[in-house]
C-alpha cells in the first residue's frame, strides 16, 4: 500500500481547528473582510448556502408558511418591553445612534452631532419583537389563525471570538414566526419546524442529526421549550444546527398579539420561532470534509459534476472543446435527486490535473476528464469525490467508463454519493455516542484527553432545575462539557442521575461543542 | 352600457397618489412598520419580489457573474477613502457606534458608553468601497479578469420623505460589481448589464422602458458614465428602474484594485456597477394595476391562477374541492413561458365572490370558479384579469369555458396576458412621448397642468457641460422637471438646443419623476 499524498496540509487528526480554516480557504468559500466579524462569503461557499436555501425554502413553503421581509432595524423601545418580559435577554447588538456623516476638518469623517437620532436603532439580532408588532396588527380573530411567517435576512450580534460560518457577528439565515390559538397547535408547529430541520439536514445535508429539547438553562430567552437539532462533527464536538421554539404566550404579552376566540373573548397569541443559518454550511465541512478538502453533498452542490477538458493549446483544442459540450449537455439531461444535473464545463485556461485538485478542494462530487484519447474512444476518465484514492496505489481512483452507459447512471451515482456521505457520518455518530457511564467521574476520565476526539456520552439524570441545574452547569463547565439536548429517541431512563444521585427520569447528551 | 363599480375607492385619473396607496394596502402587498423609513413587505409583494430575483438571478447566473456576500458594515475609513476620490459623495447613512445596551436604572436602556466603537461602522448604503477591498486582495493578474461577482442584500440610505417601495431608508437590491481589463471591457460589461435590465424589465416585468445615458449632473457619484432604464407611470411620470454604471478607475484607485497586465506592468482595473430593487415593484404597480387594484404579469406573479371553490358549508362541499384539486393539478401539469403554471387552490373558508375581489385586488392573472352546476358539466368560470369587465352589462366578463379545452390553452392565455400588459403599457408610453417641442416657452406650457399627466418631452440639446449644464439643470427644476436619460434608439440631432439655441447633438428625455 503506497502513501497517499492529500491535497491539505494540515490533517484533521493532527490539528481540526487549523484544518477547518484551511478547508475553507483552500475550497475558496469565504475569507476574513476586514470589518470586525464579518466575512466575505465567496462564489463556492455562498452557492452552497443557496442551494440550502433553495431546499429549505421549498419545504417552508410545503408547510403553507409564507416568506415576509420586516425592517433590520427595531426601536430601542421594543427591547425595553421585552426586556421586561423577558429573563435573560442579550444586550451585544450593534446600535445605529446617528444617520449622517460630516467631514471632520481634518479630511476625515464623522458622525454628525447634529444628525443623532432621537431614540437609538437596533440592527436586528432576531426579530420576534419587530415581527410580534405587525402581528398584533395582523390578527383580530380566531380566524387569522395560525399565522405563518418567515424571513430569509442577515442579523447581527456582536460576537467577541469569532470563526467562520461558526460565529460571525453579522450571519444569514432564516427565522419563522407563527402565532397560534393555544398551546397544543403552538407546539405541534414547534414540532413541524423541527422535523423539517432534521429532514434537511439529513436528506439535503447528509448530515445525521439527534432532535431533542434542550434543557432550561439552555433556552432561548423567553422561550418556554426550546428544541434542538444536534450534529457531530469529526472532532466529536457538536453542532447545534437548527433551533425551534414554543414561546408561550411571552412575545404575546410583550407585544400585545392578542385575538378574540370562537366564544368572542379576547385571548394572547401562543407563538413560535424557529430558524437555521449559514453556520449550517460549517456543519457540513465539519463533518464531510477530510483531507483532501471539502466534500459536497450532491444534493447542496453549485455543481454536481465538473467536466475538465484535457486542453494542450494545440487547434486540436477546439474538436475536444465540443465533444466535451456535447458531454455536458447529455448530463444536464440527466436528473438526480428530482432535479436535473447540475454540470459545469470548466473551460479556463490551464492544466486539467491542477483544476482537478482545485475540485477535489472544493469537494465536487463528480470530476470528469476527458483527453482526445478518450474522446475517440467514447470513454470518460471518472473520480468520485467519494472515492478519491486507491488505497493499492495512492494514487487517485479514476475509473475509466463507457461514455453512455455512466452519463445514463451518473444520477443514480450522485444519489449514491449523497447516501454514502450520510451513511459515513451517520456510522461515525453512532459509533461516538458513548452509554453506560454512570458518575461524574467516569465522565471525567472519558474527557481527559486519552482520547483526542472523544465524542459524545449519553447519561441518564433527574432533571434538576433552578439551583441545582446550576450545580450542574457548573460542574459540566469545569470539564468544558455542555448538555446538548434530551433526544427524542432515547430510551426510558431507567437508573440514577449521574449528578445527584436521584432516581433519574430522562437521559441527555453531554458534548464539547461549537 | 351599464356603470362599472371598480374596487377601490380612489381612481388613478382623481389622485394618483392616493391611488398608489390604495393598491399595496388593498393587494395586501407592504405596509408602514413603526420604524422610521422601513417597510413591511407581506407576502403578496414578498412574493412578486421572489419571482423577479429567481428571473433576474437567471440572467445573472448565466451572464457568468457569481453571487458573493460582503459584510453589511462598512468602516468609515473606507468612506473617507471615498469621499477623498468621488466628488458629490452621499453622507446621510446609518451610523453604529456602539456594541451593547445596558439598562438606564430607570427601566429603560441605553447604548453602553464603555462599549462605544474605535471606529464607528456604517450600514451599507452601497458596497463599492467593500467590494473593492475585497477585489483588491483577489486580483493579481489580467487572468484574474474579468472578475463578476454580484450579491443580493439589503442596503440603508437615510430618507426623510419616503413612499412604500419607490424611496425607502432601507430597500432590498441586488447589486452586479465587476473589475475589468480595460475601459472596453468595463463599457461593453455596462452595457450588457443595461441590456440585461431591458429584458428583464421588459419581458418579465412587462414594463417598457426606455435605455439610455444619463447626463453628467445625474451621473453616480464616482462614475464616469450612467445608464439607465426609465419606465414610464400611469401618471406620465418616470421612474429610474435601473442603472448601471462605468466607474473608470476612480474606485480601483480608491481601494487599490490593481493587475499586471500581459506586458507585466502593473495597472488599475477599471470597474462597473449595477443595480435594480424592490422600487422596480412600485413600477409594475404604477405601470399595470388599475381602478381595481393591481394586476400582476403571470411571468412574476407568485400565483399565476387561482381556483375558487363555491363551497356552501354542505358536505357536498368535500366533492367539490377533490374536483377542485383535480383541475388544480390538471393546470399544474401544464406550462406557461417555460415554467410550470403556478396554481393555487383557494380553500379558506368564506364566499368564492368575496374571494374573487380580494384576488382581483392582488391582480391574480386568472380567477376561475368552480361551483356544484360547473362540476357537472365540466366547465369552468374563467376570469381574466386583463379583461374584468364586461362593458355591456357592466358585470365581471366570466367566461364559461369548456374544462378540457380550456386547461390545455391555459399557458398560451397566460402568455397572452403577459404580452397584453406589456402592449398596453407600450402604447401608453409611446402616445405620451411628444417630440417637435423647440423652446423652453412651449415645455412650460406643456406642463402648465392643463393636462393632468402630461408625459414626457424628447428635446434636442446642445449637451452643455459644468456650469451652462447647472443653468438647465436649475430651469427644469422650476418646472419640477428633470432629463431622464439619451435613449439610445432617438434620432440623430437635427436641430437646435432647446437651452442654449446652439446647434443640437443629441435628444433627450425630460420629464417629472419619482
Amino acid at each position: 500500500m503506497s502513501q497517499i499524498r492529500h491535497a491539505l496540509s494540515v490533517k484533521r487528526a493532527d490539528d481540526f481547528a487549523a484544518w477547518y480554516q484551511e478547508v475553507i480557504s483552500a475550497a475558496d468559500m469565504a475569507e476574513e473582510s476586514g470589518v470586525r466579524g464579518c466575512m466575505v462569503i465567496k462564489p463556492w461557499g455562498y452557492g452552497i448556502w443557496e442551494r440550502i436555501q433553495r431546499l429549505m425554502d421549498d419545504r417552508i413553503k410545503a408547510a403553507g408558511v409564507q416568506n415576509c421581509y420586516f425592517p433590520i432595524f427595531i426601536p430601542l423601545a421594543n427591547f425595553e418591553r421585552e426586556a421586561a418580559h423577558v429573563e435573560g435577554f442579550a444586550k451585544e447588538m450593534a446600535v445605529v445612534t446617528h444617520h449622517r456623516l460630516i467631514a471632520d476638518g481634518k479630511g476625515g469623517l464623522i458622525p454628525d452631532p447634529k444628525a443623532k437620532l432621537e431614540e437609538p436603532l437596533v440592527v436586528r439580532p432576531t426579530s420576534e419583537t419587530i415581527i410580534g408588532d405587525a402581528m398584533a396588527r395582523w390578527v383580530q380573530s380566531w380566524r387569522d389563525l395560525p399565522l405563518l411567517t418567515n424571513q430569509w435576512a442577515n442579523v447581527v450580534r456582536w460576537e467577541m471570538r469569532t470563526r467562520m460560518f461558526l460565529r460571525t457577528s453579522e450571519f444569514l439565515w432564516q427565522e419563522g414566526h407563527t402565532a397560534h390559538e393555544d398551546r397544543e397547535d403552538a407546539v405541534k408547529e414547534t414540532h413541524r419546524a423541527l422535523e423539517m430541520y432534521r429532514a434537511c439536514a439529513e436528506e439535503d445535508l447528509a448530515l445525521p442529526v439527534v432532535t431533542g429539547e434542550k434543557p432550561e438553562n439552555e433556552r432561548f430567552p423567553g422561550a418556554v421549550e426550546t428544541w434542538s437539532i444536534e450534529a457531530m462533527m469529526q472532532d466529536g464536538k457538536a453542532l447545534q444546527a437548527g433551533t425551534s421554539h414554543y414561546l408561550g404566550t411571552n412575545f404575546a404579552h410583550a407585544a400585545g398579539i392578542k385575538y378574540q376566540d370562537r366564544e368572542g373573548s379576547e385571548q394572547f397569541c401562543h407563538t413560535t420561532s424557529w430558524g437555521v443559518s449559514t453556520r449550517m454550511i460549517g456543519g457540513v465541512i465539519m463533518a464531510h470534509g477530510d483531507d483532501d478538502g471539502l466534500r459536497v453533498p450532491p444534493r447542496i452542490a453549485p455543481h454536481q459534476v465538473v467536466i475538465l477538458p484535457m486542453l494542450r493549446d494545440k487547434p486540436e483544442d477546439e474538436a475536444l472543446l465540443a465533444y466535451c459540450e456535447e458531454v455536458r449537455a447529455a448530463i444536464a439531461a440527466q436528473s438526480a435527486c428530482n432535479e436535473a444535473v447540475r454540470v459545469l464545463l470548466d473551460k479556463r485556461p490551464g492544466k486539467a490535473a491542477s483544476k482537478r485538485w482545485d475540485w477535489v478542494r472544493k469537494g465536487a462530487p463528480i470530476v470528469i476528464e476527458v483527453g482526445s484519447r478518450d474522446m475517440e474512444g467514447s470513454k470518460l476518465a471518472v473520480l468520485r469525490r467519494d472515492q478519491l484514492w486507491n488505497a493499492d496505489n495512492g494514487k487517485p481512483n479514476f475509473d475509466f467508463a463507457d461514455r453512455n452507459g455512466f452519463i445514463e447512471r451518473i444520477g443514480a451515482v450522485l444519489e449514491e454519493i449523497q447516501d454514502n456521505l450520510f451513511a459515513e457520518a451517520r456510522d461515525r455518530r453512532d459509533a461516538n455516542i458513548t452509554r453506560g457511564v454512570t458518575s461524574m467521574a467516569e465522565v471525567a476520565a472519558f474527557y481527559d484527553g486519552a482520547n483526542k476526539y472523544p465524542g459524545w456520552l449519553e447519561v441518564q439524570w433527574s432533571k434538576p432545575t433552578g439551583a441545582a441545574l446550576e450545580k450542574v452547569v457548573e460542574q459540566l463547565k469545569e470539564l468544558k462539557l455542555t448538555i446538548r439536548n434530551v433526544p427524542s429517541n432515547a430510551a426510558a431512563a431507567d437508573g440514577t442521575c449521574i449528578f445527584t444521585c436521584e432516581p433519574a427520569v430522562e437521559r441527555i447528551l453531554i458534548a464539547r461543542a461549537y
